[in-house]
C-alpha cells in the first residue's frame, strides 16, 4: 500500500470503493491505517484482514495486515518513519509471497525514501531492495506502454555517475534484459539503442563512449541472437519507434534520456516494470505526492495501468490468458 | 543553402519550385550548383544570381552567388571538402549581411561537420562560427514550437562535458537569455527550470548539483526579475509546460534533455533559434540526410517552420507585424 504519508493507500480505498479493485488484489500493509484512511476520505470499504494471499475471500478489500501503524500515523504529507518502516515491510512481505508462488506477482505504490532512511540507513528505494530480496544482481528499469518499452542502463543515481555505468558489460545485459522481457510477447522484439552523447556521438565527433562503448555492446547482444540497432540519437529514436513503428523497444544510457520522452509522451499509462527479476514487479509511475495525500485528488489510472501490465507479465510467463 | 551534398539545397529548389520560397528570401549559396541540381530534379527553377541582397528581384530565385562550386561539385550523399568550405563560407557571408543589415535574418541549412572540417580544423558548427562571426560568448540553442521554447545549458559537446558547464553562472545566463528571447512576444515569460539528475536531485539524495548549483542560480535570475522556477524534474517538466500550460519555457541542462522530449513531440515543428546574439538566427531541425540528399523525398516542413520563426523574431525585435 506504499507510505501512509502519501497517496498510496488513498489511491487504493478510492479504487476499491469504485469497485475498481478485483478479488484478484492482496494488500500488504496495515488494517487500521487503511480504516482510519477510508473514515477521513468518507469512504465505505468493506475491508479484511487476512493471514496471507490464500486466504483471500471475493468482493473484500483482503488485507495482509502487518498491524505496524494505528490510527494516529495517519500523517499526511509529512515525514514520518514509522510509516518509512512499515512501508519497506510490505514490500519485503509481498516480494517473499511472490517468490513463495503465493502471488502471481507484486504491484508497488510509492515510498518515502527520506522516510524510510529514518530506520534504515542507505536505503536505495523500492527497486534495490527488491532485487536484492530475489539475489539479483543484473536487473534493470523499463517503462512499458503500449506503443514502445524503455529500459535504462542505469536508475536513480546522479548523472556523473550514470555515465560511468555505461559499460560495454552493462549495456549489454540491459539489452539482453529487454529483449528476455518482451520476447514472450512479442516472438523477435526489434530494439533500438540509444547512445550517451547527442547525437549518439556524430561518429566520434561528440564524445568516445558511443564508438567505443556502446556499439562493442549492441555487436555482442547481436551476436547472442537479439535484434538490437545503434547506437541511434536519443532525439529522432522515439519518433522512429513510436511514430513509425520501427522499434519495439528502446534501451536508453540513464533516466532522463528515457523518462524525460516517454512520461510527456505516455504521462498517465506508462507502467515502471523491474526487468531482469525472477519475479514480476510492476509500480505506479508516480511518486508520494506528499502536497495532495488523502485530499482525494491523486489520479488513480497509474495504479490501474500496473496492475492490469502485471497480470498481462505473469499470464505471458505462464503461457496462459488469463 | 547548406552542404551541396546534403538535402539543403535540394529542400530550397523544391520548396521554390512549389511557388513556397516568398521574394523576401535571398539564398547566399552558388547558382552553378543550384542549376545543375535543379536539372537532376527535373524543376524548372527561374534563378537570379545577385550581387547582394538588396539586389534582389520579385518571383526568382534570388542568390547571392558565391562562385565556389561548379556542377560536378554535385555529389549527393558524399564528403565533399570543396562543398564543406562553401557552406561555411555561405554562413559567413549571410551573417555579415545581417549585421549589416542587408538582410532581417539568417536561416540556415544543414551542414557536414566532416566535410567542413577538411579544410577547417577544430571547425564546431554553425552555431559556435556565426557566434563568433558575431562577437558573442553568452548564447545558447533553442528549440522552439507553438507551444514551448525549450533552451539549453550545452549544446553538441560529450555529456560528461555537458556536466561540467552546469555552472552557477552559466545556468543563469542562459535562464536570462530564455527571458530576453521571449519577453517581446510573452511579456513576462514562465520559465521552468530542470534539474540535472534524475528528479531534479530528489532533494539532495541523487546528486548535489541540483541543491548545490541549479537551484542558486535560478534564485540569482529570480532577484533579477525572471519568473524562473525549478529545479523540477525532466520527466514530469514537459507535461506540466506544454499539456497543462503552466510555463511558456524550459531550460535544460543538456542537449539530450531537451531535444529527446521535444523531438518526440513536434518532429516536424521545432525550429531551432541560436539565443543571445545580435541577429535573428533559425536553424532546420534535422541534419544533411546524406542517405536521401537529391532523390527528391527530404521533408522540406522545417523550412517552412524556420523561415516563419525567423520572421516572426525579426518583426517583434523591430515591432513591426510584418
Amino acid at each position: 500500500m506504499g507510505d501512509a504519508s502519501g497517496v498510496g493507500p488513498e489511491i487504493l480505498l478510492r479504487r476499491f470503493a469504485a469497485g475498481r479493485i478485483g478479488d484478484d488484489v492482496v494488500v500488504y500493509g496495515d488494517a487500521a491505517l487503511l480504516l482510519a484512511g477510508a473514515e477521513r476520505l468518507g469512504l465505505q470499504v468493506d475491508l479484511r484482514a487476512v493471514q496471507s494471499a490464500c486466504d483471500a475471500t471475493p468482493g473484500r478489500l483482503n488485507v495482509v495486515d502487518l498491524g505496524m501503524l494505528v490510527a494516529r500515523d495517519l500523517t499526511p504529507g509529512r515525514i514520518n518513519a514509522r510509516a518509512g518502516e512499515a512501508a519497506r515491510r510490505y514490500v519485503e512481505h509481498a516480494t517473499r509471497a511472490a517468490l513463495a508462488g503465493e502471488v502471481a506477482g507484486v504491484v508497488t505504490l510509492p515510498i518515502n525514501k527520506e522516510a524510510t532512511r529514518a530506520t534504515t540507513p542507505g536505503f536505495l528505494g523500492h527497486t534495490e531492495f527488491i532485487a536484492d530480496l530475489c539475489g539479483t544482481r543484473d536487473f534493470a528499469m523499463m517503462l512499458a506502454t503500449p506503443e514502445v518499452a524503455v529500459s535504462h542502463v542505469s536508475g536513480h543515481v546522479p548523472l556523473a555517475e550514470a555515465i560511468g555505468q555505461v559499460t560495454r558489460a552493462r549495456v549489454r545485459t540491459v539489452i539482453e534484459l529487454t529483449h528476455r522481457a518482451l520476447h514472450h510477447v512479442t516472438p523477435r522484439p526489434r530494439i533500438a539503442v540509444c547512445g550517451l552523447n547527442p547525437h549518439a556521438g556524430e561518429h566520434g565527433l561528440i564524445g568516445s563512449e558511443d564508438e567505443g562503448v556502446v556499439a562493442p555492446a549492441i555487436a555482442d547482444a547481436r551476436r547472442a541472437g537479439v535484434d538490437a540497432a545503434g547506437p541511434h540519437p536519443a532525439d529522432t529514436v522515439f519518433h522512429q519507434a513510436i511514430k513509425r513503428d520501427r522499434y519495439d523497444a528502446i534501451v536508453c544510457m540513464y533516466h532522463d534520456q528515457g523518462h524525460a520522452p516517454m512520461k510527456l509522451f505516455a504521462f498517465e499509462t506508462a507502467v515502471n516494470v523491474t526487468i531482469g527479476l525472477p519475479i514480476v514487479r510492476t509500480s505506479v509511475d508516480h511518486g508520494t505526492a506528499f502536497d495532495i495525500a488523502w485530499r482525494g485528488q491523486a489520479f488513480t489510472g497509474s495504479l490501474r495501468a500496473a496492475l492490469e501490465c502485471a497480470w498481462r507479465l505473469a499470464n505471458a510467463r505462464t503461457g496462459t490468458n488469463g
